[in-house]
């Protein structure tokens, strides 16, 4: 079996981190193949650049040579999941979606935690589309950029596991999402100090992806994400 | 006062019928500019081409020379609003929302007829991101795609009414959302037949963003509509 | 155009500070007239008084003799707008509604800040009727009284422009909508103090009502505003 | 003990038919007392009409003489259970209230009854208000005016019990509620028919306000209730 | 009239007081009769005990020999309701749900405090499925156990304020539901110190079934609560 | 890696149908142990048969000698998940929330379809409390008891075909899921006559606990399903 993770930025270290974690994840068999933008932003955090990487990442996978038998969108709380439904015939898994539902079979309420404030509200509204926020216990974002975040590791652990902990405490969250591609990392700081289960989006979404694939199962055609229809289409592929 | 009103697909002509739309509910004093994006599909009816129009819109603005107090983006449904608003000083407004919010001065309970049935749960969640589903009957599809509607008038008017009457006789609505940019014209048809205000979607948005320019105000930029913070974005704007 | 700006308490004085907030707003051409109840309390702070203001700009609105072409219903938060539909056939705005439309315009989520917290749960439970609560962030009191408002507005300003804090930085508020007739000059003061766009309820509708006009809508009168049947009323109008 | 209940409207008849029911209801000992509004409408279909009744009620329980344990308000999905609430300290029932909250220990879900069709929304927005939609499958209307009601009797029996099953059969109700004040007589036929129990409003609110009385509980006074604030009230009470 | 009073939990003592708070509430020529389960923990603290005392109230009423009018089920937060209404033909009253519903005749929002802190979600679980959590501002624990209760109460009753405090203050309740059968003592500590009516689910929920029995009123038998199909139930009754 | 998949009735020959059902899904290597409890009913139709199934699945798995690595609760639509996970260690998925979770990532809305009409009402009470309702179009039986399921499967395949037809045609549902353990031929009979996707909750199940297992994720114990507390439990295990 071989799944496409797609990278949302340009950033191609980020995608090999992202693949890794895919890679820790999948099943024996299991091939991952990494996929980065050809253009956007080299990280995503608000909606113009994620708008941007929707259709980037549209862009890269429609140009991807060879078969493959699912796709994971690997930003977390993204724009793009429905348009690559629409273009692909093999089940597309978001990894904010996927982290939401795997944290749900473990406890009460979760939380997520993310990096940037800013990137809250996109967080909030993917998971009320998504219809998986009633369980949601709160967003809550430590405060530091993508980016900050790969440069010192060490603040990032702690700013995020500090958050996580009101979650706990305040929220009464029992399980915590990480919202972002690059804090996998965190697990076991958090586990370590809150006791809670961790989900990473990453690898929930390869264990999802590989499980609609073993049962045969993949997007609905009937409606609202059937193909495209045939008409005029300028400029698409962006990067043709 | 000068509003951009943007266009969501490629097809001139369709720009043209909405500026005219627009003049028409502008004040004296308004002047209106049309923005057709110089990629993308002839006509948005799904998530690939409106994810594509987002980004599209996002370019044609950011290129347009020359002031303007405003913008409207006139694709019912679509993708893209949160883009602009986060690159542009200026009050952004959607149609799908100016039409909703000004349907709900009017009546208990409102309903948007649109063309093609696939449309559907773009309009639903893009009213439910937007807060404003509470009050919304019913969104309904006449099963006709935008391009067919401009082929046959005739045909579309009549099974748009149609759909428009089970709205209200059914789904209990007191007035009727236009849910596509070239229907202008089948206000009269609807009052005509129903007795019900019927609301354009054009219309509806410009007066909106007549009344923000006026009363001074513009898009929040304290959290999620902040300007993108400075960093490398490669292949923007896509038609540079 | 003329516009009927009701008064939902009989200070007169009130009334001109509110005509002169709707003057401010309104269009070149644009009439606007106060209008006072004849009986009810000095200001509007419960339900007992809401609904006796509700009846009261209802009869004051019945014997206003001469044409008008909208209504603004200018208490926040009061009873009454769905009655005074179904007896018009011109639109009628209510500050509450239109407040909270134009502030959903700016910002992902807005607060309201009031002044006495007994009002909370009227303004709460307006919104949710008005299907406008989804996006609200918080209801706030100062705690101050309508009519110590304008005893001492220094104190007030300083009052509520602590509450518009606390609803940005806990709330996670973009804007902010003031929920009271009476507190139009501290838009500045907010806006300086907290960089966020501040919504005037009676600005709003004004605008609002304009736009109905010019565009030629009215309410609907299929169901539930249509008018009132004829039947026996004994004693109305309350002052005839 | 002894419960006051109000009649909406001013017809007197209808105050008689209510206390009947009323005196049906409740436990030996308990005295109950009509009381007709001093002006307004012969029946409430309406908001004008409806916001006429609170205000109207609120006066004659205002001008009742003599001690009283509860207040029942008769008018079902009237405004102005909240007014009476700030005014008094015995507990105040509303029969739409009751009637509902009386309905959800019956079944899974129940569906309301009621004549005039426009009365439906107001209905749907007293039940949302009052936090008692959940469970609510459907309010439905017969399409009969409150005096047709009394001047056709049989054939409002037909109508309602044709309502009441469709209830049963396409929304899944599995108790109806008599959304109207003059429907008494209709339990009988509706449970004979579709063997679902039948809640009447005034029935249920008295064994409410007697079990309130009972337990020595009414209406908190902290915050939404607390008595009007002293202030000036000019033409208070109306028929003084 | 007789009614069954079932206590969850197999403590005897525990019986016999809330078998007292019963009485106290009843009218007179009610008689209560109380119930222990055969099996089952000692007290009711998580879902494990709480679907055991389900079954055990059920084995239990059903060996009871003799008529009666109707069955409280006497534990707060607890599952089963739904299989009483199911095996029996007289009205099955849940505390959770009467002293939710009584509340909401009280005030605005209502807060419920319980004392282990595990048991919010299960109690925040009922409330959702009842339809009755639309009013809930919170549910609150003092961090007790029930046993820890019946040794301390000085604490208990101490830290129960306390919460009961923080949910008027914090949460705007004005209404406090006491959410556990053996915290009845604490109605006149919290309402001398905080003056918001207190409501005690075994006095709601006897108030509640005397009503239903005397409007002649039971369970519908149409869908949910039908009774069970004729088949093969190995084991049952357990103590059979 | 071992998986204990339990039944809920004591119906040996469906245990081995669900059994194959899980060993059809599972990863090679998985090895799945059926589990049937030794009371209760022979099939599952209501509240009364659920929750005394729950405890029977909780006295099954207590007494299971032996490792394993999760369990899968098998009745659609029952009580129970919680008070397993409460006893376990390990993971344990409820058929009804795993088939849920699928069919959101297949489309954008789905509708169960279950055998008799009055389990409608449990599993939409289910879906509600796991949060995952949001997107469920509707919940239709085709008006069959479990044992009429296996006594004609002809007439249940056709009358089920003809429920999920009218799910996606009316309710426009995107996924069917079968909500019933039995259903499992089904799938390819729906499948090819709608062309949409067919979610069987026992297989969904089965890779949602291989997933979480090799995620190293199991049930947070930090509140809602932390160990029951040390204390006396009169009977327990039931068939000790």
């Amino acid at each position: 079996m071989k799944i496409l993770v797609a990278n949302v930025n340009t950033t191609a270290s980020m995608t090999r981190s992202i693949v890794e974690q895919a890679e820790r994840a999948a099943s024996p068999g299991t091939e991952i193949v990494g996929i980065t933008p050809a253009f956007g932003a080299e990280s995503c955090e608000g909606n113009f650049e994620s708008y941007l990487a929707a259709v980037a990442v549209m862009d890269a996978v429609t140009r991807y040579e060879g078969p493959f038998d699912a796709v994971v969108q690997a930003g977390y709380g993204e724009h793009g999941r429905e348009g690559l439904q629409e273009l692909l015939d093999v089940p597309v898994v978001d990894i904010t979606e996927a982290a939401a539902s795997t944290a749900m079979y473990l406890g009460h309420r979760y939380s997520v935690v993310t990096t940037l404030d800013r990137t809250v509200p996109l967080i909030e509204d993917r998971l009320l589309l998504a219809g998986l926020r009633a369980r949601c216990a709160s967003v809550r974002s430590s405060g530091l950029g993508v980016l900050e975040l790969e440069e010192d590791p060490a603040r990032a652990v702690e700013a995020i596991v500090e958050e996580a902990a009101i979650a706990v405490r305040e929220d009464h969250a029992e399980v915590i999402v990480l919202g972002c591609g690059g804090m996998a990392d965190l697990e076991a700081a958090i586990t370590a100090r809150l006791g809670v289960p961790v989900v990473d989006g990453v690898a929930a979404a390869v264990t999802v992806a590989e499980s609609l694939v073993r049962l045969g199962l993949s997007t609905s055609k009937v409606r609202t994400y059937a193909p495209p229809r045939r008409k005029r289409v300028t400029g698409w592929p962006i990067t043709s």
